[in-house]
């Protein structure tokens, strides 16, 4: 059986970068991990009264649960992490607006003249057992239940080049991607540039629509199983996900016609490996087969994915020699018997 | 009995820009009007041996047929475009690379130092009764079977402020959205400009992925019928769409985040309108509720799409007073009868 | 002697769009024409109480003088248009915000959820003998003489391809580029799409700042001598200029990095004409010794020049066999003679 | 007489990131520094033979020298390091294209599906005496002189937030900004982000253009003299610079219109902070009187400038207290009496 291993988003757990910090946990790759993460809020706010601007610490934005020494993880490498199970440990969530931050606000980079829009909270109800959320409108009646769809806003590694990067923001590395794709069921490959990887997750989300728009999802501290790999000497340029039906890439830049290119280059990339079609036949076949959903495009970076039915391309499995389906199969035996 | 007008891509009943042209057809709102339309490319490129710089005119791409007159359409309205069926008219279909045009490859805006990527044509077969079309590589023996899934790259009406503008632009105007959105079943919003709208169609495509990534979809001439109606006094400033399941935004500008807040920031608007919710309650529940896919990174400008499920805004049957599902309906008993 | 021809902005000699209109003027190459030119406002913002969105017909916005017909300009000609002299007709000029246009706000494109910034106004007194205009802050007692540097920030012929745009955009056929540069002494070179060029100037600066920040510059009414000519066989792809110490290329689109690789890439381009270096080494050259100053960043395209002096290129004769030369020896004359 | 610190490009006193380093020197305000430079080469490219790919480490480039703790520079506070004089220490000098670097190519963000651009190296005889540095053509006998005009691309401190940040990228804290501005005579002020905000320059170009379009400038060893002091509770949120003509705001982001806007509205309200004038009558003011020019479009931000002249705004003496006046005379009487 494989062994299963845990770490507690305590205060000495969590971090704000990647890059930079000691490792608070080593597993051997194939390990099952228990990773506990608190919101994005560091838990603050609990009602609509508690506005983020008032009740966070600014410097403490976004905590990551760890890092993770995955052992035997080199540069060059590649982890692959698979999501098994992403349950919200809480029976609420919060979202809000925040000052000088979303898609369609005046931001400090997108720098304007407009007093920010007003700040405000929301607290949804989360129902575990019949898989819901309620939205609840804070002025006037409306409400209206969402589909629990959790995932984790942020995983990643420690950047290359010796730098350490907050972790709200998405690059290389990983970090702050804020697609729904990284939910339980995918998992997500990332370039190794550390000995051990340094891997670290948070920001869980109960769902999210594409691009973030506000500028948050739908926060919440979450209780996650994941199974961890190392694929020896195949370096990556971005994440890569899995799921049963696709592989993705991302790309993580602004402005965001160039997140586009990054995923879009990556899997033309991708598609000639798996296939063995020339350049040009592969963008032909991704032009036409496949998707191209916003992440986010309100944070540091900006984050497009590419979807490609893994079907068209003869099927998953070979897709890194199987990882996908291996991970996915002990998350599967682990979940049916703990 | 509703009257079924017809079109036929004549060269004296196809316009290369929208605006600046006498209506080749009027017709009663309300009307069923079967429009035919020509391939992106005239219909010249039938062979992988037809490379579209040296057989095509230039200032002869992209025809669309049209423009139609809409009669009781004016300044101000909003005319409403269901597409009832595209099917296409040939049982082969093309697509191609071009020199300097795509999303990844330096083009006359990014403009660049690097000779253009090659220019090559891929053929595809076109089974309508299977409903789907035969991607084969170039370089290899590699094949695949595509669903169909056909829609219309290019549908708009006369631009405002007297503007005219090429087929191959994407704007206020509709235009060159090229997003898969636009296939049989969907409802397309437009702003009218001109006396009668002026709507013209064409860019078929038998399917594409979204982003249009080499430039091109899988080009097709299609026989398509469309069921056409005046919502009066409503205003767009952006082109909506609306299917059995979504309401749709879009914004088709540059950069790429630019045509993703037009599209954000309408949606928005859209559900205030017809929940009664504030700006901000609003922004929250798209926020955590729409998808945001790409539809094209190619054109001279990129087109973003948000979508809402109208099942959380109360149901689609609000929307322009139900215009989608009345339209869908006099489709569905004119395919059925004919 | 050179003969003069001379076109008023009466309401039926000027044009909201390029394109479109049949000439108001025709007039031989290398001809001296005065073409007097209303502000953007039509005049009719007088006062710091007449708003440009409550006295303003939005569709009649950036008046330009003309077309002009030049005899002899056909499509894939060059047509040179020396700026001999460009005086304010009037002892004042003004400037303003506008609800959601400028580069400090959220605007069409930009699209948010804020509300416009205050609408305000400001009168510039302007004297000609002086040169200077007096900046006069509305909510305190500060004031600043300023130094004139009267140009056009609007200059253009009929687009290609049949379009027909509004005067407001700056684009291939030249347009509202609203760049400093535009001034007296300067020889802007457009591309010719129509026969005759079908030239149209309007929306005269008193100054301007690079990036016409807040949207407009000392907007005035001009009285403006120019001499145009026509070089034949020399098709441009963008809008180029020469002063008797910088050829200038030009590129407007969006996003801003895009607008500067098309004047950096034909900048490159014509180094490599002028002096017969190969590309690289070309690129080399513009890389050390070429300037990059912002045009405008608010208009519907986004406007920057690339500079380089012509003393480092073997001088100025050599461009266009010395038109710029020439043109700037006929308005001298003509200036002194008159 | 001011005391002189001393600080040598050694192994163990240069960096690759802005942040994570101890300090390799600490002075009091005040003091006047000699640092020394290496290129941001390394000095290994000395010959036209050798390529930057292959004769670099690639993790090792962009050295700078430090980091220098000022004593008395806390968080909150503002650096302000003036560059008495900036010396090329070689009668040589280098710059080349790099494979997919640039403005004119693709890149790993712009990213295409182009081969690299052919790299090539170009070296400069520089010298200091005559105040030129010579271009020389690869592909031809084509040579001309340009006046030398000394700079640091890069000079920057520890960033906030713990970040560690590669030293080619300009942000918040400077860093690798490349712009021209950064010569001799101009006092840059940065936020202080960690005690002692160690400071760090390198990347010395003898000159460059605006936008550095190929990716390099005419890249250099220097000797440089700095003089540097703390400005006491006063936070920037970006890089000011300042000379004797003018005020200079900056902005180092993406995309290039954000960076913009960064360094417009930081203008805006550096004019409101120096004239008392409010936010849209400095807007305006700005607008007519700025300049704009591209500081780099090829880093992994961009940058750019804004400028005003400190004549329109009461002169520069109440700028910082009058910093850059004093700072300046102390350099002059340093340099006087070495």
């Amino acid at each position: 059986m494989t062994e299963v291993f845990s770490l507690e988003p305590t205060a000495d757990n969590v971090a704000y970068t990647f890059g930079g910090h000691a490792p608070r946990l080593r597993v051997p790759a194939g390990s099952i991990v228990q990773v506990d993460t608190e919101d994005c809020f560091g838990g603050r706010i609990r009602t609509t009264e508690d506005l983020p601007s008032q009740v966070c610490d600014l410097a403490h934005l976004n905590p990551v649960t760890g890092p993770i020494h995955v052992e035997g993880a080199e540069p060059g490498d590649t982890l692959a992490v698979h999501f098994a199970e992403i349950r919200p440990r809480r029976d609420w969530a919060v979202s809000s607006t925040f000052p000088h931050f979303g898609a369609l606000t005046s931001t400090g980079t997108t720098a304007m003249l407009h007093d920010a829009l007003e700040e405000r909270v929301w607290v949804y109800d989360v129902d575990t057992t019949r898989g819901v959320c309620r939205y609840q409108a804070r002025r006037s009646d409306f409400s209206v239940e969402l589909p629990l769809d959790p995932f984790h806003g942020t995983v990643g590694v420690a950047p290359a080049a010796g730098e350490r990067t907050m972790s709200i923001t998405p690059a290389a590395h990983g970090g702050n991607m804020d697609t729904p794709e990284l939910r339980s069921g995918t998992t997500v490959y990332l370039p190794v540039n550390e000995p051990g990887a340094l891997l670290a997750i948070g920001d869980g989300h109960c769902r999210q629509g594409e691009g973030e728009v506000c500028g948050t999802a739908v926060e919440a501290a979450m209780s996650t199983t994941i199974v961890v790999d190392v694929i020896k000497g195949s370096p990556l340029s971005w994440p890569r996900l899995q799921d049963d039906t696709f592989i993705m890439s991302t790309g993580s830049t602004k402005p965001l016609e160039d997140a586009f290119r990054v995923s879009q280059r990556d899997m033309v990339l991708w598609v000639c490996e798996l296939t063995g079609l020339d350049l040009l036949d592969a963008l032909q076949l991704v032009s036409q087969a496949g998707l191209a959903p916003a992440g986010n495009v309100v944070d540091t970076n900006y984050t497009m994915v590419a979807k490609m039915p893994t079907q068209l391309l003869g099927g998953g499995a070979a897709v890194f020699d199987g990882v996908h389906a291996r991970l996915a199969d002990v998350a599967r035996q682990h979940l049916a018997h703990r």
